[in-house]
């Protein structure tokens, strides 16, 4: 992190530190957001992470955190802490424009429901992070911290990168191939994305509903956890979330397996696609993890996985961004029309085909958790690629993506031009305590 | 019902008043089976409408359910009552055949969920009633017991007819445009399809997740939600059920109105396919009925239901029946291959559209529920057609079975040939109580 100037100290708490802080009043959530407002005057120029960014409006609602916590309330697990938010959730009191022109000054009149949960666990929405165009490959403004010459990844660009500059110690986000993931690895933090169904999507800019995802970026484990639990709950709008408990992340992260975790070494079917560097370093990882990692090779049916995800995110994006394409095609990128022009032709008997996939593939899956507590498989092809024209390939993500599967990026590794590389552990559907769990624990043995 | 010969006293006895009966003693579930099994005797050869039946199974079943009530254990609300299946459920003992030579033979190694349920509330499983080629058009060998030269409507045709027939008290059938209401409507019994996602279709042959619904016949409102209310269930098997309380049926079908209900009357986009007779029927039942009626019109988006509905049922067929097509298309009837072979063109964007209408036609609806009770209008086109190579239209039911509201067929009208003509109510979508409690108003009001 050496790279980065101005007030590191303050800027570079972690969340939980920072909730905490502002809970026993060491700190308040007006000192937190001026410390990460002055880090993002110094960085913003160089990076672009912002969509969005009043500064009055976040130290007007830092403030108004203050209030209620010196009038002895008690807010919520994120209170005072600022989160930077995707520019694809709606919020009431910024504008959301989705990355791209044809929406420019759209204003939501009501918040997202994951803001909504923001706000009840008592965060400062600090701003809207930059996203791709319409949260597809296109890119936005934002440059990799790391190395202004790469690309941060995408589709949540603005949040990684906000999160590794340290303007903010949180950020959410969406993935429908491999947004979270992919820009986690590229940035160098962590990111995580919880099982398909846990996080409501209402009022977020929707691609494809069986492949939509939320996720989240932090700079600990224990910071990811923190968020993501403060913003899972049914919704009865989102018609895919489900009447469950809440999973207890931040409790069972905080406690040592109950045995010796083992990983499932996954090359999968696009294992040709990873940079020589990426095999080697992962080659490295196993022979390091000794007796804790078993290889693992995905049956034949996940050889179309990769095909199946496109048909339906293709088909998807036709159906959703339909009026776009109809009223500002010439406005669209070319990789998007591209992209919904093939959507277009799909026909409904593949699209049903590779839905009705989803459980298949499910069920493959469920007997690598029958034997192992998490799959280990990396987050992206390598490092960031260098150039801003591309966010780079989410392929190691997809078939994760498309089965809903809990996945987060460690950044555990490093790739031979200095920039950081990804570990990717995927979980078993829903079983996402455990997962963090083991994130835990092999984030300890790589001696972070 | 003069048409019928046999023992009708025992054999007409209501589901209701032959479980108290078995409940208190007062007869066998022996006895109740037998009586059935006498009356099919006498029909069946008429009428046809089991696909399967094998008295000594379903004769052993009620010995054992006797038993286990002599030994003092008590059993479900439906102890002792022998219910008719439609062929496309799962049976665990019984062949389960789908209406299609292609599936000659098949023995299922699981009950269905809504069968496990019926078991569970201690109805003796009495046969496998006759269903249309896979639940679509083409016509078994079911005739209408009023008429035997009419169809008996479809695809539940055996169901409807082993009802209306006195062979059993209840059955179970399932609707993807009409296959409920309008045999229920065609042979002069209640027919009460819920809403969608209250009954299980797990292990039930799939034609169209977003379409197929589970329904019932029996020879009263009370029956019918006797029956409904014991299979209502959430099952993690099927993804459209939802954890909900389970609506309180049978205690608000007995309870009088908080006050006079109001009903709309809906013409309907597809009135001028309704017969002359029906819609002077319908004229004449809305004077009756005074100022408890009111017209309604649905607004201009319902115009388009009808083609959407064929689109998702129709690219869903092509997919639920793609291996029916590709390994025996010449034993497929000339309109199912018909109908398969448009749903193979149709595109997942115009597929995905027709889906995303049903929440906002939802949406439109719920306007009219917040003035009336529920929706009046004609269950079928008219009387059950004469002939028996089709099993009539299902056009009054497209609506409602798109949008997923709860609907009964109450057969309280007759045609100018003296065949019954079903009136149907239509409810607010997830209020099933009200529309059941409505309904026995407006049959107390008819004068049944």
């Amino acid at each position: 992190m050496t790279r980065f100037e101005g007030d590191m100290d303050s800027a570079l708490i972690s969340a939980t530190e920072a909730a905490a802080a502002v809970r026993v009043g060491k700190t308040t959530s007006e000192e937190l957001v001026s410390a990460c407002l002055d880090h993002i005057a110094l960085l913003e120029e160089r990076i672009g992470a912002w969509a969005y960014l009043d500064p009055d409006h976040a130290l007007k609602q830092a403030r108004e955190t203050d209030l209620l916590l010196q009038q002895g309330k008690t807010l919520g697990p994120l209170q005072g802490v600022p989160v930077g938010v995707k520019d694809i959730f709606d919020t009431k009191d910024m504008p959301t424009e989705d990355g791209t022109v044809l929406h420019v000054g759209r204003q939501p009149t009501e918040d997202a429901t994951a803001v909504s949960l923001l706000r009840e666990a008592g965060a400062v929405i600090m701003g809207k992070t930059v996203t791709t165009e319409l949260a597809v490959y296109a890119p936005g403004k934002t440059r990799n911290p790391h190395d202004p010459e790469r690309t941060p990844g995408g589709s949540s660009s603005g949040s990684a990168a906000a999160v590794a500059a340290g303007m903010v110690p949180l950020a959410i986000g969406t993935q429908t191939n491999g947004s979270v993931i992919r820009p986690a690895s590229y940035c160098g933090v962590y990111g995580y994305k919880p099982s398909y169904g846990l996080i409501s999507r209402h009022r977020v800019l929707q691609q494809s509903r069986p492949l939509d995802q939320v996720g989240v970026f932090a700079r600990s484990i224990e910071d990811a956890a923190l968020i993501a639990e403060s913003i899972m709950a049914f919704d009865d709008r989102d018609p895919d979330t489900r009447v469950r408990a809440r999973p207890n992340l931040i409790e069972l992260v905080a406690q040592e397996p109950p045995f010796q975790p083992r990983l499932a070494f996954v090359k999968t079917p696009v294992w040709d696609q990873a940079d020589m560097d990426t095999q080697e370093a992962f080659a490295e990882l196993v022979a390091h993890l000794g007796e804790n990692v078993g290889d693992f090779q995905l049956p034949d049916i996940f050889n179309d996985a990769v095909a199946q995800h496109r048909a339906i995110m293709e088909a998807d994006l036709a159906r959703s961004f339909e009026r776009e394409y109809a009223r500002g095609k010439d406005k669209l990128s070319s990789i998007l029309r591209e992209m919904i022009e093939r959507g277009q032709k799909v026909l409904a008997v593949d699209y049903n085909h590779a839905v009705s996939q989803i459980p298949v593939l499910n069920r493959a899956l469920d007997k690598v958790f029958d034997w192992y507590d998490a799959i280990l498989t990396p987050a992206a092809t390598g490092e960031a690629p260098v150039g801003l024209e591309s966010t780079g390939s989410p392929i190691f993500c997809t078939i994760w993506s498309l089965c809903g599967m809990p996945a987060i990026s460690l950044p555990l590794l490093q790739g031979v031009h200095g920039m950081p590389m990804g570990v990717q552990l995927v979980g078993s559907k829903g079983d996402d305590a455990r997962l963090l769990r083991t994130a835990r624990w092999l984030v300890n043995l790589a001696g972070e």
